[in-house]
């Protein structure tokens, strides 16, 4: 293996929008895994919301990145030496590896992917974490069930597709507001969602909302933040819920957002707003990956994948995000099998 | 019973705050009761910042009051005449009644109250209605147990006073904010709490409490509303909850308030923030005032009153809550039973 590596570092923070210059490509040696670990090349790296925060020097969940680190993702690859990891050359693990055309990782943090199962890729979307992410603030945070109304945003994003499409299984009305007539389009004719709203088409979110939601709003899975939110706040029935996962609509903001206030409002509905990692749901992993498998296998759940190709183009497919470029899940695909 | 009647009726729908002109004193007939109803004759009536919300025409839990409405509040007082309701002249009920000297009501929607219990007025304070909502906002709501910090603006009030009590029962550290440094003394010196907040000598509520609640709030039972929450918001540690139980700061706003944005902090902090009424919890009313009874009357639990004298001073009584001037339940007594 003479092959160099090249990895993207934190170039510098950034003060409210990323961009390219926030990103250095960086040419090194290809690392050698210690005792226990393996060297992966990867084949697709995930781009999510979140890392957006890690960029930030504040306080978060998550340890910001200083500047010069590597930048870390979700990546799926194949391994190509185990320093007694217990893993084989060949064998297609997922776990949290760096912005790189090879990295090494404790073989313990790596979880190894069936390829015949379902293409690789998917372990990085509906099997993975953002599926987990819809599973998990559907079913066990916004607590939907039939009959209610459901609302996402972000619907055709990775996560909000997934979420749209277990509310339906279970028995919700289901709408979702995406960014284009092509996502609404995917939304209401693909995955069955009952109506889509396409925000950039609107900015009376409540007037769609009177339409799409008559009966109010019961169940709400936030991916957006921002005015969306505040409208569908004003729909909230007594008792709904509101899983937070993600306010992409405000991760780039310089100065604290401010916005209607919307405690006086949770009293008359008893709403209840919770925040949530998926990691806090870890114990329960296995139950959700075999859940969406199923899913998947059967045709319940569909998805789609947006792949950018090539690493060098991994900070486009990030900054694409708060664009809304993609649809479905954001991935970058970084080799071929066969290259 | 040659006496008349007076009634506070409905004047006009107060722009902002409320004042004397909101109100109309109205002499009347002393109603007749009709089957199945009694006529009561008040001791003491509560006021309570709920009902600025049913005097603007707005949606909200209760139905608004119209103008020239009766207005309706907790009432303890005398049977005077029972029409085959189920209760002899001299019992005593605590119901939802008029602001008036007499009024009638259906037997079934009173409850009995036994004056060797307890003092009477109790029925509409530490064992009535706010001792409730404390209780379930505390114990259920934001579900405080030992070892968390524990906050609770509005502190001095009729809710409040007994919510930081009850934190403090269950062994969490509690703070409370209040108005004014007789209040503060109140809280720490009478009521045990271990920290309180004069919010009136400080806008650095931040500061405040970072000295106050030094490990961060774990639990936090809101009054009130405002850049007091804002500010509370800031320092939820991991899994916080909050009851929303009042937002007095902003009842009498009169464009909708805006402040910071509260849902981006909430992912981090996986906090979950909840509006609750506390007739949702009926089925436990029983529960409730047992316990409360039994820590007033073992002395765990102290309880002030602020009376106003004479039904004709009941507005005055309500304004006076949107200032803050009381400590403990504010009432309002109307008659003596030697009178």
């Amino acid at each position: 293996m003479a092959a160099t590596n090249r990895q993207f570092r934190l170039a510098k923070r950034p003060e409210g929008k990323p961009d390219r210059d926030t990103f250095d490509l960086v040419e090194s040696d290809v690392p050698e895994p210690g005792p226990g670990e393996v060297l992966v090349r990867t084949r697709y790296l995930s781009v999510d919301p979140y890392m957006r925060d890690r960029m930030s020097a504040g306080k978060s969940y998550a340890d910001p990145w200083e500047v010069g680190d590597v930048l870390r993702a979700g990546a799926v690859g194949e391994v190509v030496d185990s320093n007694g990891a217990g893993f084989d050359e060949g064998d297609v693990v997922v776990g949290n590896l760096e912005w790189a055309d090879y990295a090494t990782a404790p073989g313990a943090e790596l979880t190894q992917v069936n390829p015949d199962l379902a293409p690789i890729s998917t372990s990085l979307g509906v099997l993975g974490m953002p599926g987990r992410t819809a599973y998990f603030g559907t079913t066990a945070v916004a607590d939907v069930g039939a009959g209610d109304t459901f609302v996402v945003t972000g619907a055709a994003g990775a996560v909000g597709s997934v979420a749209g499409q277990i509310a339906k299984l279970s028995g919700a009305r289901v709408v979702g507001f995406a960014g284009s007539d092509e996502k609404v389009a995917y939304l209401e004719d693909d995955l069955g969602f009952d109506a889509a709203i396409n925000y950039k088409a609107t900015d009376d979110y409540r007037a769609a909302l009177d339409e799409a939601a008559p009966d109010g709003v019961d169940a709400y899975f936030d991916n957006v933040g921002g005015p969306i939110t505040d409208a569908v706040f004003t729909k909230l029935n007594v008792d709904a819920r509101v899983a937070v996962c993600g306010q992409i609509s405000l991760y780039n903001a310089t100065e604290r957002p401010t916005g209607p206030r919307k405690l006086p409002g949770l009293i008359s509905t008893r709403a209840r707003i919770e925040g949530f990692l998926v990691q806090d749901f870890s114990p329960r992993f296995g139950e959700a990956t075999k859940q969406l498998g199923q899913w998947v296998a059967s045709g319940a759940i569909d998805y789609r994948e947006t792949v950018t190709d090539g690493l060098e183009n991994a900070p486009e497919a990030f900054l694409g995000l708060f664009e809304g470029e993609n649809i479905g899940k954001q991935l970058v695909k970084v080799s071929d099998p066969d290259s």
